[in-house]
């Protein structure tokens, strides 16, 4: 069984980006970087959708590297690199297939639109979040409206040298 | 200068309650109340919206003992608890008078509603979170959106036996 992780940064507020997709409110440190290199260690793929993609093209990052690249989009042709697969296919659909193999973890970098159907589906195991320390007051949202509650597991809580909150949570499962 | 802080229960998607304003998902421990204990000490004012207010009746609390109690309602002709004032005066005003003197705290119980305008003149000194370990999925949000960012400074970050997290912060002060 696959790990899934949605593993984002956020505003306090609940937001990923500005209106305009900018990111200039992100910290990126060495000790974020520290954390980022285990989290690396546990992955082999890393999914996200076409508009958070598109940011990252924009900020200069067309690939992940050592990693299986999956963007999902239904209206996006080709990706500006040839590491990078576009996923036409329902995103449920194509995670759930290899969830349940064997395998290293599937790392979820956003947003928030993709996340929120997997939630649904049950698809995500674990929260990774890198709480920055401000309210951003507009923006893209991180969780979206959904259909049911997701309780959750608090594993790992502290505050970086920068001020954000590391935190992450287990998933508990929704009884059936 | 009196300290203002927002002080409040939420999800890790920015609720405060179910849609139908219901906090059922709330847990309140032995630990919280110690938390609370210590804080209600360093207080002599609590303040919340009309909405909030009529919450917390529904949920049997009319007054908190020991305290100056303030709802802010432009539509509210009287309390149903005479401890209770009702303020049709604006909160900015309102709040930013007795800030201005020596005494004890103002906590601010909520809502997102009131927290907004609050937040934009500048008026919140401190957050403190008490971080529920789930995903509403819709309800009531804490966080509304505010005209620009609010930078902010962790103080106090811990995991709470409840599973909660338990996070406060400074309010750093906007440049002008």
């Amino acid at each position: 069984m696959r790990k899934v992780t949605l593993g984002v940064a956020n505003s306090l507020d609940n937001f990923i980006a500005r209106k305009d997709h900018a990111v200039d409110w992100l910290s990126w440190t060495d000790e974020v970087n520290d954390i980022m290199t285990e989290f690396w260690k546990t992955i082999d793929t890393v999914v996200m959708g076409r508009k958070t993609y598109e940011v990252a093209v924009e900020n200069g990052m067309t690939a992940y590297p050592g990693v299986a690249n999956y963007v999902f989009s239904r209206t996006m042709k080709k990706s500006p690199d040839k590491r990078v697969k576009i996923i036409a296919e329902d995103a449920v659909e194509f995670i759930w297939r290899p969830k349940g193999q064997e395998g290293k973890g599937i790392c979820l970098m956003g947003g928030g639109e993709l996340a929120r159907p997997l939630f649904e589906a049950n698809l995500i195991d674990e929260i990774s979040l890198n709480i920055q320390p401000l309210l951003l007051g507009s923006g893209i949202p991180l969780f979206h409206a959904m259909v049911r509650q997701i309780d959750l597991e608090p594993l790992v809580c502290k505050v970086l040298r920068s001020s954000s909150i590391y935190v992450t949570y287990r998933v508990k499962r929704a009884q059936h």
